[in-house]
Formats: C-alpha cells, structure tokens, sequence
C-alpha cells in the first residue's frame, strides 16, 4: 500500500470545526486559541521496521529518536514543543526495565526542551510500538507553512545532510567511513533543530520543512504547496567531509534521501537571509544557502540546470 | 507487566509547562488557552488483543469503536472533541478496503460530532495497530475532573451496564441470552455518551468518569482521585432485563467489570441532581442514581454496607 495515496485517500475534502487552520498537508497540523496558535502531529516507529533493538538502537535511544522526530516536526512549523502523548504496543518478550529506558530516553530529549508528558496508553501486543503525539505553541503570524516560498527566495538548509542515514548502513552494513561514531551518533540520537527554528522568530515570512525523509522528497513538497520551482547547486548542499571518499551514487543517496537527520530546509527572501546569518551568528548552528525558487515550470525541483530533475525519491532524471 | 504500575513509573515528579493544568492521572490531560480549556488523549486498539478482525468486529466497526473510546475520554472530561489525530501500523496481510474501511469508520463517528481528522501516521508492521489522540475544547470553570466528589454528594450513572461486555460474550462463547443484536451493537458501536455530558453544562460542580474499565474501576478511582469513599446500592446499578436471567457470578462481572459501554459515573450534590434530572428529561438519556459518597475510609467502594468492598477489579470483599 502506497502511504501518500492512502494519505490523499483519507483526507476529508473540506473542514468542519471553524478554529481549524490546517488539517493534513504539512509538518504539523495548526488551531487557534486566540492569537495563540496550536500545532499537532504524530510519529510512530515500530520494532524491526524503524529500528532493530540492541543493533541499530538502545531502548533508551528508541524513546530519544522517536520524540525527536516528533520535536522536529514541531520545529519545522516555526513552533515550541510543550507536550506529548505516548502509545506504546508491549510485547512480551519485552522487559519492564527496557520499557522504563524507552521511557527514560523520552526524558532525556523532554527535559531539555521543558516539555512535559501528559498522557498515553499502554497496551500489550506482539511487537514494539511506539507512537507519540506531540502539542506545541507559536504565534499566529510566525507560522512556518511550507507554502510559504516564493520566487526569488533564497533556499538555505542547517547542518550537513545524510549523516544518519550512513550511520545506519555503518549499524547494518558495516560501511566504512571515518568518524564512525559521530554518525551512529547522528542515527540514534539526532537532534532537532528547535535552536534554529526559535532563534528566527523574528523574521516575518520563511518556509520551513524538516528533513524526515530526505532533502529530495521535501524540496519537491515545498516546491508543489508553495507552486514554485526549485534550483538546487549540487555542490553547495553540505556533506561532511568524511562522505566525500564514497563513490558519487553512495554520496547522492545519502545527501538526497538519507533522511532523519531532522535539519531544517527552507526558504525566505534575500533580505531576510542577510538577516537569518545575522541572526545566528551568536549560535552554534551552521546553514547554508543551496539554491533559488524560480518560476514554476510544473513545480519541478532542479539539480544545477533545468536540464536535470530532482525527484521526490532522490532518482535524478536527465531530460 | 503491570499498566498501572509502569504509569506510576514513568509519571514525570513535576510538570514543566505553565500552561499545563492537569497532567497524567484523569480520562484525559488539561491545557490552558486564555478562557479556553483544551483537553487530549490517546487510546490504542490492537489487533488479536482488543479485536479480531471479521469475527467481534469488522474493519469499519474498529475504527467506529476506537474513536468512541477516545470521544468518551473528552466526554468524561465535560468537553466537546474537536479533533483527531491517527496513527495506524498495516500488516502486509491487510487489504487496502479494509484500511480505508476503518477510516470509514473513524468518520462515521467524527462527522456525528463535527470532528476533523487533522494529523497521522502511516506505517507498516506485522500486526494492526489503531492509535488515536483527541482533542477537545472546555470552558475553564467547567472540567468535569475524577477528583470533583464531596461527600454527601449522589453517585450517578448514564445507561445500563455490562452490555458491551455481554456482546463480545456472544461473539466469542455463544453467550445464550435474548436480544442478541442489541448487545453486539453495544460491543461493536458504543455511543460515547457526549450528549449527557454536554446537556449538563450549566451545572457547576459535577464528577465524572467514563466507564472503560468497569464502573467497579471508575468508581476507586473517583474515591481515590476525591479522598472520599463511596456507598453504592447493589440493586440501583442499571442493567437490562435479559442480563437478570444469567447467574448471579455472571450478572456481577458484567455489571460491575464488563467495561466499554462508554457510559459516565459521576457524582454531584443533591441540588444539582435535581436539576440534571430536569436539564435531561427532553433527551433521551437515562441516567439512575446508584449511591452516595461518604466520609472516607481509606477511600472505598463499599457495596449496599461497610461490610462489603468493592474493588477495582470487581471482587466484592466480605469484611
């Protein structure tokens, strides 16, 4: 079963509660309370299709990874994460102090956000299961909606991009690289970008995305909620330097698609990028300007020339 | 494992959140907006374990059901829901109808409150698993919280017990009993009851809990939530006829363990009783008074005298 066609099948065609603002279609659902806005989204990861206990992952490194992707969602809106839920399925050949570390590993990313646990559900089942909710705070005009480019932005990403994706091949697949470490590390415990995401508030208008599924897949999702074309220069998008020894197909298949390294892309004006450098400078965190929005020509995402297209699964497709 | 028990555990000492009002510890969590209250919680389905797919429920009647489930947490909570938020796992044996049949169901339920589906996830996995977090709005002064009762108080209860209980006996052990469909209704589609919830509004102070578990369950958490104890009346506890013909032991676990009927149990004072029965009477709830709350004795559920205790789990207990 396809999951965007499933997606696109379950989507209700219109709204019916007035304080909504967006249902389904970007990184997180928004209401509104007042001036205050609400933003809302949900993450699931299960044993032996997200991660395979004791190999890829701790269970402390499970709870951590998982309310990661969730923060990272939250901070894709332009928003504070203040809250989580947590379903967990419990098989029984799980131990109760395992299930305490997925717990403790949860904390562990909670706390450094101040967020609080508020409610969930246990239940018992054949395999690991946990799926978190997760509720956080922004004001109404400095929301991050991914239909938020327009032409003549300038396109930027945080960090470098792939490095979890290679830790997990280093897990599995035993890739050589240097710098091991640091990748498994990125793998099992990525960080999202709320430093980032809070520190430009300031600016009025970007569009933001976290990278969950590979930069390809979520340029070519700004590029079609926002109906502008994107043009990537290949050799701005960052790598760490380790990459730079694998062969060109393994480095475009980590840069491209390599997700969950949870970064940040977006888009905003050239002025409010000066202002975005300015702004972080105080900061530890890098980012780097990759490309333009252009007119649209079928709200096509670009490699270094209209002549070479970048496809939501990384498949780089010369016309 | 013990549910109970790995909830005390990863129950956070304090909360971090300011805004947040009530945590983990009643049929949902509580977050403050301005006037607005708005409340969330998460319930789980799994397959095997809460259904079997085609012979207790059909693809469309687990969607039906789990919502139910939540809406009846936000009911309890005095709030109407607003929103949902799904998280699904499909094994590779689930037909693609039979995923869209459950979302059918989902919304069979939702578009009866004016509820949207606002948020999800998609994933695969070896068994079925239906996640659901709901969200709903409450004015401040009128959270409906288990720790509400005062002694004195008259305990309450919506409908007749037992009958989900009594319909998922049928479709698993041939329970031989008269008006078999209505009680697999029950089972298969319980009504959360929104409409009780929602009629009493005007009421000032009022205790409520859905009853999930089994009234037995609700009604230690209510005295254990209240610090109060409570005295039910045996013979006041609402069943329908056709249950009277079973055995006593029978008759006693379905009425006071048989959980899922999605009924409330609440308490208010004598005044405010009058005026619910009143406020109800041009809708078509039934709602029976049961019991009193009392001085507290270790905050029990004593059964018709003090010389019978109701426990949680539906034991009755000669002293």
């Amino acid at each position: 079963m396809d999951e965007f066609n499933l997606i696109e099948n379950i989507k209700q065609k219109y709204y019916r509660e007035s304080t909504l603002v967006k249902g389904i279609g970007d990184d997180a659902a928004v209401f509104n309370q007042n001036n205050q806005s609400i933003v809302t989204a949900v993450d699931t990861f299960v044993e032996n299709v997200h991660f395979i206990k004791n190999k890829t992952m701790s269970a402390k490194n499970i709870g951590y990874r998982c309310l990661a992707a969730n923060i990272s969602d939250i901070a894709a809106m332009g928003a504070k994460p203040k809250f989580y839920l947590v379903s967990v399925v419990i098989p029984c050949n799980w131990k109760e102090y395992e299930v305490l570390n997925v717990f403790a590993g949860l904390d562990d990313l909670a706390k450094q956000y101040n967020m609080d646990l508020i409610g969930g559900d246990t239940v018992s089942g054949t395999e690991f299961v946990l799926s978190i909710t997760v509720i956080g705070y922004v004001a109404k005009e400095k929301i991050r909606y991914r239909s938020n480019a327009k032409v003549n932005d300038i396109v930027f990403v945080t960090g470098s991009l792939g490095d979890a994706a290679v830790g997990l091949e280093i897990l599995l697949n035993d890739l050589e690289i240097e710098n091991k470490n640091y990748f498994i590390q990125r793998h099992q415990k990525p960080s999202p970008n709320v430093l980032f995401s809070n520190a430009i508030k300031p600016i009025d208008r970007v569009c933001l995305n976290d990278i969950s599924d590979g930069i390809s897949s979520e340029l070519n999702e700004i590029a079609k909620a926002s109906k502008v074309s994107i043009m990537i220069e290949d050799e701005l998008v960052p790598i760490k330097k380790e990459l730079k020894k694998l062969t060109e197909e393994q480095i475009n298949t980590f840069k491209y698609t390599g997700g969950e390294d949870f970064e940040l892309v977006g888009t905003t004006s050239k002025e409010n990028w000066l202002k975005i450098k300015e702004i972080i400078k105080p900061f530890n965190v890098d980012v780097t300007e990759i490309g333009r929005v252009i007119e649209s020509k079928n709200d096509q995402v670009y490699l270094n020339s209209i002549n070479k297209i970048l496809k939501p699964n990384g498949y780089i497709h010369l016309k």
